[in-house]
């Protein structure tokens, strides 16, 4: 397990660069991240090359013992070339472009860009190709940031006619998919359908849905086009940097390509902003592990492997609305966490606070000084602890099925403006997680061998395949627990002419007779084995079959007495529907039920912010609060901490799960 | 009095249409309305037509004994069409376009547009003028839905130059009556005034004023072009369906070409995107019987006759932002409720929930996989119900002014962002709705004759003619209470150089002296006939005349001691002028004055939610409250319904609505 | 000291104008603003001057013995000159277009403006110039009212690479000096250096900066062009009306080429939107008079001298959300404390409320029927009195050092949504104004010879000259409180290598180890002598020096045991360093503590809203609130108003503030 660094030598003197590698191996670190954005200075003018300045710092690094990966700087075009060519920029729905001044300003489907993307990639990979200490690539930045991944200029006009024309039969097949009869919208040809511009009232969801696949795809397109001339040249990994919740881009489609998955960890800035309500005080000094931990364990499972953390988050950041100091040790925690989760490494972005331009506000491990900032004294200490571990990969016991397109489904017709499809997994999650289980992110369509229970908080495009997928997974004896919204529409964007859940009803053993939605504080409640337990934003009734048992039923309003949550027995395993969006204690006992049936070990509720990860023999407990917290091990060593976890602090004991008891 | 459905047959395959008709005869369906939105499948290219489906259509209904009223199909032009003619589609303010993929996308100026028009209405019209089935036309859809009325394309440019040459005697008579000395704004020409396109400060408000009445005479011509041509092949009824409370467009203007007025109506999206607050529970369920009732009450007014709803809920919809179900027996109250205030005949929007594009969350009588909805079994008893009462029209005594050149005016210049034109109209008419008053919505031109009272909350904008004829209603016995902010411009949106009530001084007998605004949570108090009494957001210093009588005196702030309200004989009438927007009590107090002067019924204060509406010697008693209400009956009999109103409920009986009481 | 007033003759018909200017001498009113906007009726058309109607109000006028401020018309190009040029209108950062209609529609970088406005510049000046009643001149009308500092079109494209040129040796110098290496953003020419258009990610920091430089100086230069002509025509005072805090606009390089500043009070309005938080219902009728204060002081200080309140708030006004009526006298208060502040003439906008426009809704000193409203007889009184006294110049003992870039640099990035740099710095005006100290506002370029005492809120900008100055300052005996955020940046908005303050760091003998930023609820605390003291927003770890005195310390979170404020002497003066934006109480403090090492008369402190102004031997005690006040004079007499002061008023006492107690 290995700490790494983020580096941009070119925005320090030459003379400095000695004195970083130093410091940087005497701090543990393995491995440097270099040349993200370097593209002007890589090539100041058209087809002048300049790479000595990388060469050095390459040979500096190496010369202490660092391992470098590489990026292509793809992410910033430089000015001479937007100059020479602004069709390249990328266009808002309305058609403004998107100018030169801050970074992913360029336009995936350009076919000019790409030219100018193969020029760049090729130049730099035959350059690096015998270089030994370069042993990876990242792919451009952080694809997506900044709501990069939609674009609406005329490039991406052409090219969605083509990918429609690729997907569909002829139009007709598209009209009929579509639906184009509703409000008059049916076309003639490929051509004819343009990106979804603005219109006066909403667009067509499945003109939306398709095009939100088509944006990604794009992505997954302009990536792969670096990834093969990279292949080519050397037998470097190639990775991507990605956001966290992968942003509005489909995190399993780009990882397909790639040789390992990586991300950029921010935890109090997602707390910020990328997650509904007020943050607690203890959330803005050290995150929310479940936030964070979701994303680890989707970049996890993924491509089932370790994955790195490219960016691990410093010390104080410049992008969320506010930063306070992270907590003593916080910094060490979040390492700790990510290995936790099935990081292999874990390498902080930056090395030294930037003098210059937009990220000046954001720490490094050094001050801009160059003297050591508090992130520094963590990393050393993480870089030793981990040093000392090697576990193998994490074996989640429980697979929670999560789609982007989904997400995209229930933003385009949310219809309950509280329905936060990220929230509404992490609801689940957070209560798998609870109880200390080990949690796969998985897409719908991978395997589910092995997964002793499934999680499907919200499976809202289905078709005949997946569900014969989860029938078998089913009735080989697994057990299924699907939420709310499940089954209504197909991968088109269409109701289904069943009921919901549509394709799942057979296998759910029950009908959606009715939905309704809620403001987040309306008064909501079921009855669940005898007890009264709050719901909110999304209620169903439910019309259960003849040998379905009703788990709880809704008693408040028109829906009084009607079914909200159902169990069929289907072959060797059981189906639980959940027809809301059930409060905390309610979800605890629905996850603590599905644990039981699976007969997976279930620990005591944990405390908000203490999580514990298993991995490989390997138990990780990781306090993300500013209140010490004791631990019982009743079987193992105590690798790093102690007995006693202090705020923001770690423990790692070498046993299971089972063996720790937080109090 | 019957029932009604819209009904789609385009989205259903061709067999199950003989199914649909039975269901909706066996429910007691009179009318089916056909055909909205259908251009692309009536044309699928440039003048290739294809009835036949539709033709069969309404052979299948006929064959059922329903009767058909057709829609032209203009609120969605076809692709092909807008791709050979991109310069149809509307502008926003700063010329973006509005484009393909939703519906309401053409400009009502385009001449293109126009001809288009007519070539599609001419060829529906003369393929349908000798079918029996066919008796009547709904032209085009909502006009001015999602924001639609108003386009600043060059089309509109060139026809707003056009249309102010015809409005004024020559620029320099525009010059005068706007004022455009004020910041240099002279114009040298009618082609020099151009739309109101984004400026750096806001725009001058009488330029704007006029863009507005351009704006709603723009549809009121091009609705004419329907009119004329439908005229001219059939002799059918010709109506539109418009909008809660019209949106933008002028409701008077656009009535005076139809042969009925229609409406759609939808009482629990309304309590949330036309009404200010946070609404109730029952709200959410039910809706909000006055926002209702007044648009019932302008749509019967207008025309002064019986008119439909074309669209009337038929369950939970789309387009709000949460969507609770419905009361159980809503959709049924709904219906009764419309009848009470007028309609003849309610339309459900619409037959089954439709599985294609944008509204699919929107429920109609049956669900998607064709089984009854909720809604299905209320139109049903709705039906039944009404088949069963047969009223002449509503006869007010009432009349409650209302102006939508007077809105817009506010509108452009608030000076208090609470001072909503409606909320402040609906304050009056709610006043008058708790005592079981039957009120006549009109346009201060309409006659006043057999009106006993006038409400007039603000007749804003005021020249001599109104000033003499609000002057020979009150000398000729009738009592006016006149609101806040009346009278303060000429027509041309200029102060009047008098002030405040300007032209309506003398009738009022009083002069506005000062005016304040405030926020809504301000405390502010006048003292009326010995008690304090609440007001909030505006509030006027009256200097009365010698006989005029003080009849409330402001207690707070600088205002304190300054006449508020006050009161002038004036031959046998009399005139109330209230310079603040009283709270509920006050309201009613100053409306059971003006009934009682004007010698009408007072009924006792009703609760809220539940509402009497008399109509040709019956009494509707409607409850929109989710708990049981009993009346006492002394006189008549319990058509409908008994002594206990069930949630959500109604009552018919026959006897004058004095005989009800609500305990 | 004189009243003034602005008056529009083209609004009203000429047989008016003899009332009017009787009317004016009558109330005492000695200067008559006049023309503003005048342009289309000056030049209806191209090269057809009419002067006629201006030359008779002018006449008119001095007849009464009023004398004339005549204004450039250029803030509303007319109609016939935008169609002619429509290259002249302003863009939006997206290039949308500014467009005719308000006014300020034109931009200060067009070549053809400035040779139009030189047309009409030189045409009033030379017409006017031998007519003695015409004793000054304002240039245009303020200068960035409505955001129009900033434009974004083509022409400021190439002037803003112009300028750049000017500023940097050569582009690589700007790419050093901006830091462009980060994000790949060098530059190879100045021409390829753009406005600021909108991006995927936030511009450049030192770009913006450059840009808001830019823009401010544009405005510079084309006021510059107003004076040439001016002054070569006349010899007449020039002025410009600011605005309150001059918006975007750099107060200090404007003033630099006027006679005499002058600035255009609203006090009402100002709480309602310049300043965050809700206002009192006392500060909605009388306004908050530090944040009028301030602006008087800036306006003041600037050049040195009195200035003119040119436009002063004549009673209710229409750009607010809200309009209460002024409280009883305050427009009478409103010019006691300008008069107080420094001001030599108060001049009341407007004469009489114009029927026509925009400004509908503003009141003047006549109501739009002729008879006088609340503020005539206010001004009436007020000139009566201030025509009674004649104060020199106001001596201030404190500067508080305040600089628009400064402002601009921290609104770039402000890492905190709730710093507000007026806030921050008023805050600390506030805190001086409450113990009765005049305070200059004054460029920290400015020479700071006379003053016991500095306060520098936020330095954020500081290069080696600076921190020299203000050694020098300290050195030499006086007293510093420096703020929060101070020497963080290059005077090109990058980070200082060293640590913060940077080149002030051996000044204040600290270093700035961490920041942190809070939202303001956020529970913060400090302990200074003994007493625990709340603070918000932001709070800085600080590392003294040795000789270097803990103030206070930190007692909350992980930045307990910190230091947070520090002292240092140096030669005869010493330096206080707070790095946190402390509430009013240590304020107070902290205030009153170098008030006292600085030998500076230190009142009691003041009830809020009340407030006293000493300028040269006579003192102001201005009562902003709704409750009478009480005071003793121990030495001096009462020459306006008497021991208790009433609400919304004022008492003028020959003395000292010393003399004087409010209790």
């Amino acid at each position: 397990m290995s700490i790494g660094v983020c580096y941009f030598p070119e925005h320090w003197p030459r003379e400095r660069w000695e004195t970083d590698a130093a410091q940087m191996a005497d701090a543990g670190i393995e491995y440097v991240r270099l040349a993200e954005f370097s593209w002007s200075i890589i090539e100041p003018e058209r087809g002048v090359f300049d790479f000595s300045w990388l060469d050095e710092a390459i040979e500096v690094l190496a010369d202490h013992g660092l391992k470098v990966v590489l990026c292509t700087p793809t992410a910033t075009p430089p000015k001479w070339l937007v100059d020479e060519h602004p069709e390249i920029l990328q266009a808002d729905r309305d058609g403004t472009s998107r100018h030169f001044g801050s970074r992913r300003h360029y336009c995936f489907n350009s076919p000019q860009y790409r030219t100018e993307t193969r020029r760049i990639v090729s130049a730099m990979a035959s350059h690096y190709a015998d270089i030994p200490a370069v042993v990876g690539w990242q792919t451009d930045n952080e694809f997506g940031c900044h709501g990069t991944v939609r674009c609406y200029c005329e490039d991406c006009s052409a090219a969605f006619s083509e990918w429609l024309s690729e997907r569909y039969d002829d139009i007709d097949d598209l009209n009929e998919r579509w639906g184009t009869t509703f409000w008059s919208q049916r076309y003639r040809s490929f051509e004819a359908v343009n990106p979804p511009r603005p219109t006066p009232a909403e667009h067509h969801p499945s003109h939306l849905l398709d095009y939100y696949r088509f944006a990604t795809d794009s992505v997954v397109d302009y990536n792969r086009l670096h990834v093969e001339i990279l292949r080519d040249h050397g037998d470097w990994f190639i990775t991507h940097n990605f956001m966290g919740d992968f942003e509005t881009l489909d995190a399993h489609k780009v990882s397909d390509d790639l040789d390992l998955v990586s991300w950029d960890s921010y935890p109090t800035g997602f707390v910020q902003d990328r997650r509904s309500g007020s943050p607690s005080m203890d959330e803005l000094r050290a995150g929310d592990p479940d936030q964070v931990g979701m994303t680890h364990d989707l970049c996890r499972a993924t491509n089932n492997a370790p994955f790195w953390v490219m960016e691990q988050q410093p010390g104080d950041i410049n992008w969320p609305p506010r930063c306070p100091q992270p907590g003593e040790g916080a910094m060490r925690l979040w390492a700790h966490h990510a290995v936790g989760h099935g990081a292999d490494v874990v390498s902080y972005f930056r090395w030294r606070r930037c003098r210059q331009g937009q990220e000046q506000y954001h720490a490094g491990l050094r001050k801009q000084d160059g003297s050591a900032d508090r992130g520094y004294v963590d990393a050393l200490n993480a870089a030793g602890e981990l040093d000392a571990v090697d576990p193998n990969h994490v074996d989640a016991p429980v697979a929670l099925l999560h789609d982007y397109e989904n997400w995209w489904a229930i933003d385009i017709q949310p219809h309950a403006p509280d329905f936060d499809y990220w929230e509404h997994h992490r609801s689940y999650y957070r209560a798998l997680r609870s109880r200390g289980v080990q949690v796969d992110i998985v897409h719908p369509e991978a395997s589910l061998k092995g997964y002793e229970a499934v999680v499907a908080p919200c499976l809202h495009l289905v078709d005949d395949d997946l569900a014969a997928r989860l029938t078998d997974f089913v009735e080989g004896g697994g057990e299924l627990l699907m939420g709310a919204r499940s089954g209504v529409k197909t991968p088109a964007n269409q109701l289904h002419e069943t009921l919901a859940p549509g394709p799942l009803a057979d296998l759910a053993g029950v009908r959606v007779e009715q939905h309704e939605s809620f403001a987040k504080a309306t008064d909501l409640a079921v009855k669940f084995d005898g007890d009264d337990y709050a719901y909110s934003v999304w209620g169903e009734w439910l019309a259960p079959e003849e040998a379905t048992v009703v788990v709880a039923e809704h008693t408040v309003g028109p829906a009084a007495g009607q079914p909200a949550i159902t169990r069929a027995e289907r072959g060797g395993g059981s189906v639980t529907y959940c027809g809301i969006w059930p409060d905390e204690d309610l979800l605890d006992a629905l996850v603590t039920g599905l644990l039981s049936r699976g007969d997976i070990y279930i620990g005591e509720r944990l405390p908000a912010g203490v999580r514990l990860n298993e991995r490989d023999g390997l138990t990780w407990v990781t306090n993300f609060t500013g209140e010490p917290r004791n631990i019982d091990v009743a079987d193992g060593d105590l690798l790093v901490g102690g007995e006693t976890i202090e705020p923001y602090g770690v423990a790692v004991v070498s046993g299971p799960r089972s063996a720790v008891t937080v109090r």
